[in-house]
C-alpha cells in the first residue's frame, strides 16, 4: 500500500466500535504513522477478542470511558443510534482540547446529539467517510478502504480552525479527499447518492421475494439480469441502516416522495406506450455514468465490475 | 477460454444484429467450434465494417435476407421492436427446417411476432441469454460472456424436439445452463430479476440528476454511496431498453405496482419511526444475497465487486 506521507496530527487516537469502519481506521491509521497510538474499544465481547487477535489497536478497552482518557482524537465508528448514551458514557473521561469525531452516515442527528452531550471542552467535528463495502465486522475492514474517497466534515459555526484543520489532516493522510459542509446539506445530499439507493435496494429485493407466481429460486438463477446489483447493496449492515432512515427521516422522504413521482411517471410511459419519454431518459442516464467514471468514482470495467470467468 | 468441448450442433449461422450480444455470439460460437459458419448481417453500415474488421464472421452481408440463405441457425440480436419487420425482410430466404430464435429480453411479444410472421416450415424457438454488460456495440463483446449464465427458450407447445434439443446444445456449447420455459412466465420472472431493477435505476438516476438543492457535482463526487451502483446499469442500451419496457407491459406494470406498495410501507415506517419494520427486511435480504454468491451468480468480493486500489 502507498499512501502518501502525510504527517498524523493526533498521537493517541481512540476508536469505540470496531466493525467495517472502526477496524479500517486502525488498519489504515496504523499504515500511515505506526506511532500513533490506538486505543479499541467495542460493546460486544466478541468483536474485541477477535480485535485483539487481528492486533488492530494498542490497547483494547473493556469500556468507552477508558478508551477515550488521554486520547486527543476520539472516533465514534457504532451506529448513530447509540450516540446519546455513548457521549454520556465517555463525557466525563474526555481530555480537554480532544477532537471528537464520527463516520456516520447522517450528520444533523450527529451533531445535534453530541451537542447535547458533551462538555464544552472539546471539539466536536462530526465526519462522514463516503467509503464502505457489503461487509460488516472487525474481519471486514482493510487499510486502504478511504483512498481515493471524499469524507465530509460538517463542524458547527465557530469551531476551533486548528481542530479542524488537524481532522483535515488526519483524513488526508489515510488518503482521503475532504470537504466540510453544513450537517443538513450533508444529509440531503446522502439522501441522494446513498440512503435512498439503499433503501430501493432493500424493497426491490423483498418485493421481489414475495412476489406469488415467481419463485425465490427463479429470483436467485436469473438474477444476473440485473438484480444481483440490488442485492449487493442490500447487503449492508441491517442496524446501521435503519438507524440512518430513522436519523434522516426528512431528507429521505423528501427524495423518496420525489422519486415515486417519477416513477409514476415512467408507469404512465409504459401503460400509454409513450417509447420517446423512456428513450430520453435512459440516453441522459448515461451521461451521469460517464461523469462518475471521470471523477475516478467508479471503475470503467465492462460486465459490472465482475470478472468475465466466474 | 475454456469451454467443454460440446459438439456445435449446426453448421452455418446467420447473425441479425452484431451489438453486444451478436458480437459475443459470434466470438463464442467460433471459439466452440472454428468450423462452423458464421454469417453475419447488421443494418448499421458502420457497425459491419467494424464487424469485418474485428473478423467476427465468415461473411458479412447487406441485407438480413442474404444472411439467412442455407443458414441451418438463424439468431436475431436486435432490438426486439425490429422483429415483425425483420421476418418479413428474411421470411422467403429461410431454409426449410432451419431454427429461428433470438436473445431478446422479452419472450411472449417476440413468439408471437415471430408466429405471425414466418412460415410453418421453419422451428421458431425463442431464447433469452441471461447475460450482459452495460456497454454496446460490437466492440464491447466477448466470448465468455454467456458462460455460466443461464439460458431461458420458451418453445411453444409442439415445438420439433430435435429442434430444441439443438437448440439446447447450441447453447451448452457455449458454455450456458439451459432452462425452457413458458414464454409469458419467463416475462414474469425477468420483470422481477431484469426489468424493473433496470426501470428504477433509470429513474433514480434521472431524479437525482434533477433534484434542487443538490448539484451534479455533488451526486457524482459521492456516488460511492450506493448510488454509483444503479448508474452502471442505468448505462445500458437505451433503444434496446425501451423496446423491453414496451413490449413487456403487464408484468412490468404488475411488478412495479407492487414494488410501489412496497415502499410506500417503507416510507409509513420511516415517517412513524418504526425500526422493527425496517431491521427485518434489511436482515431478510442479506439472506437472498447469499444464495445469489451460493449459486454462482455473483462474486462475493467485496467493496461491490471493485478493487481496493483504484
Amino acid at each position: 500500500m502507498t499512501l502518501t506521507p502525510a504527517k498524523m496530527p493526533f498521537s493517541r487516537i481512540a476508536i469505540i466500535g470496531l466493525g467495517l469502519i472502526g477496524s479500517s481506521l486502525a488498519r489504515a491509521i496504523k499504515a500511515a504513522d505506526p506511532s500513533c497510538e490506538i486505543i479499541g474499544f467495542d460493546g460486544d465481547a466478541e468483536v474485541r477478542t477477535r480485535a485483539a487477535a487481528l492486533n488492530l489497536a494498542n490497547v483494547i478497552t473493556t469500556t468507552a470511558a477508558d478508551a477515550v482518557q488521554g486520547a486527543d482524537l476520539v472516533m465514534l465508528c457504532t451506529p448513530v443510534r447509540s450516540f446519546a448514551e455513548l457521549a454520556q458514557d465517555i463525557m466525563a473521561a474526555l481530555m480537554p482540547g480532544a477532537v471528537i469525531s464520527d463516520v456516520g452516515s447522517v450528520k444533523a442527528y450527529v451533531l445535534e446529539t453530541l451537542q447535547a452531550h458533551l462538555p464544552p471542552t472539546v471539539h466536536i467535528i462530526p465526519a462522514h467517510p463516503v467509503a464502505g463495502t457489503e461487509k460488516s465486522g472487525p474481519d471486514a475492514g482493510f487499510a486502504t478502504l478511504f483512498k481515493n474517497r471524499w469524507c465530509i466534515l460538517t463542524p458547527p459555526e465557530n469551531t476551533d480552525a486548528t481542530a479542524l484543520e488537524k481532522t483535515t489532516q488526519f483524513w488526508q493522510a489515510l488518503g482521503a479527499n475532504v470537504e466540510s459542509m453544513e450537517a443538513k446539506h450533508h444529509d440531503l445530499v446522502l439522501a441522494v447518492t446513498s440512503h435512498i439507493p439503499h433503501l430501493i435496494a432493500y424493497t426491490i429485493v423483498g418485493t421481489a421475494s414475495d412476489l406469488e407466481g415467481v419463485t425465490k429460486s427463479e429470483v436467485i438463477k436469473y438474477s444476473a439480469g440485473g438484480f444481483r446489483d440490488f442485492t449487493r447493496i442490500a447487503a449492508s449492515d441491517p442496524t446501521m441502516w435503519r438507524d440512518v432512515f430513522l436519523t434522516n427521516k426528512d431528507a429521505v422522504l423528501e427524495v423518496l416522495q420525489r422519486l415515486s413521482e417519477d416513477i409514476s411517471l415512467l408507469q404512465r410511459a409504459i401503460r400509454w406506450g409513450e417509447g420517446d419519454t423512456l428513450f430520453e431518459l435512459f440516453t441522459r442516464t448515461r451521461d451521469i455514468r460517464r461523469s462518475i467514471i471521470d471523477a475516478g468514482q467508479d471503475t470503467a470495467n465492462e460486465d459490472f465490475g465482475r470478472p468475465h470467468e466466474a
